[in-house]
């Protein structure tokens, strides 16, 4: 269908289709409302991509985290590749660790309101443990109300798909033991840089995901290599709760993270941390 | 100030005080947008309590969970009361533990889709484990957005108290590790019935915390027995994570847990589990 991007410019905030370098507002106003709108039409099959004479540069707009609502929890999984769940149970870090590869899927929260768009700083100075370590993840965008979808069916709940760094401090992680804290300091839930609906990515789990760092490569890995696939994720969270539209699910992170690297290799002020997947985009980062 | 209440009639939802059996309507319309405006109201002393001709029977109303918004993740604190970390660490569900008691508070997640009010049914056949369990909570909200708040100040960042029952699937709580599913199953979280402002309650630290199923007493505990108090778990929040006005935090459960208890005593269909407070009421909901 389309590429959605939440956007602000002089006029204020907005929704818009983005195709090459350009955006068509869809509407004015709060884009969370005008999102869940959005998801529900495509999902009914109701959008439509009419032109309209409203179009603007993508390089005149800021672009503002593709979220419905900043209040709204992102729902995470945790050690969900091979490669990673095995460098954070050898890192010391992993206050969890019963398996070094988990049974069943590891799921946690990051508040919404760490949330941040594509190119808004991640407050490292923040964390006074300096232990600041960036996730690339791909993220899942829920287009329905679901509740104890199969795997059969979970693929067509989803109405798109986002790009989600799940920023962590390392010591905060282990120290409460649960990760709540660790995940959740302010600005570090980067999301974006827009969604991209899920009918142009029919082909999800054959995406690659890179992540870099100051332009050095730190991971790459395949979306299928995830341990707990996307069907299984959502048949495990609607099982008992009822997945919502607009609801985030971020599907863990593969091997490279800093401290995955002897010694840690922790983000600091000054670095660029850019996470793209092959059709999504790229969602980037500065670190202040 | 006052008791606060959330609640809906056959005039649909509004906002009220609760003063002996009467409810006096402050403003009808969706409770989290005028609970929001009160908070504010009542934080910068613009709060009045004007009586209005518009008073109705505590006993004709619906109450509804005093929540900002259902969006809205509960910040909860777990082993937070040196019994229960006990008979949690010894119950074999304890999938974190490293250490006994804490040496720092543990801090998860509940979703905000799982907030239900007093009087609704915690749905326990959501649970394919059949391991649901309670845990009274005194749960603090929010009422000014707090950054680095340090001990001394925290109170002053409350806004009044109520009441949560954390309702647990404790073989989903040890099975995925991280503490959300097990915590977030659909109407697993009844918060209320209302909020009682702090004013009202300078000495909460001495009020006590009673837990009865079925009329049976299975917790009781003075507020003064957390093992990181108040001022504690809104620093260690705000440290690094920016509070805002309506947030809950739900500050912990005391020993007698159903786990606590062998054979363990789970809640099952038909029961009614009942949270009480001195000073702020009681959180009744039967279980379905």
């Amino acid at each position: 269908m389309m590429i959605v991007a939440a956007f602000r410019d002089s006029d204020g905030p907005g929704l818009g289709l983005v195709e090459d370098d350009v955006i068509t507002v869809i509407a004015r106003g709060d884009h969370g409302p005008l999102l869940l709108d959005l998801i529900g039409a495509g999902m009914s099959g109701r959008a439509s991509t009419k032109s309209t004479s409203n179009r603007i540069a993508l390089s005149s707009v800021q672009l503002e985290a593709p979220v419905a609502s900043r209040d709204r929890a992102i729902i995470c999984v945790g050690k969900n590749y091979h490669a990673h769940a095995k460098e954070f149970f050898g890192s010391g870090f992993d206050s969890t660790a019963q398996d070094e590869i988990p049974q069943a899927p590891v799921i946690f929260a990051k508040l919404g309101s760490s949330v941040v768009a594509d190119g808004t700083a991640i407050r490292a100075s923040l964390d006074p443990t300096n232990t600041v370590d960036y996730e690339g993840e791909l993220a899942i965008v829920i287009g329905k109300q679901a509740h104890k979808v199969s795997k059969a069916d979970a693929w067509d709940t989803i109405f798109g798909y986002t790009i989600c760094n799940d920023v962590t401090s390392r010591a905060l992680q282990k120290t409460h033991n649960q990760w709540l804290i660790g995940k959740s300091l302010d600005s570090f839930g980067p999301v974006g840089p827009w969604i991209v609906t899920a009918d142009q990515l029919h082909d999800i789990v054959d995406q690659e995901l890179v992540t870099t760092v100051n332009g050095e490569e730190r991971q790459r890995a395949s979306i299928r290599d995830l341990i707990f696939d996307i069907p299984t994720l959502i048949e495990t969270l609607s099982a008992t709760m009822t997945l919502y539209p607009g609801d985030i699910i971020a599907t863990g992170t593969p091997a490279g993270v800093g401290i995955g690297h002897k010694p840690p290799l922790y983000l600091k002020p000054g670095d660029t941390v850019s996470v793209s997947i092959s059709g999504i985009g790229t969602l980037s980062n500065p670190v202040a």
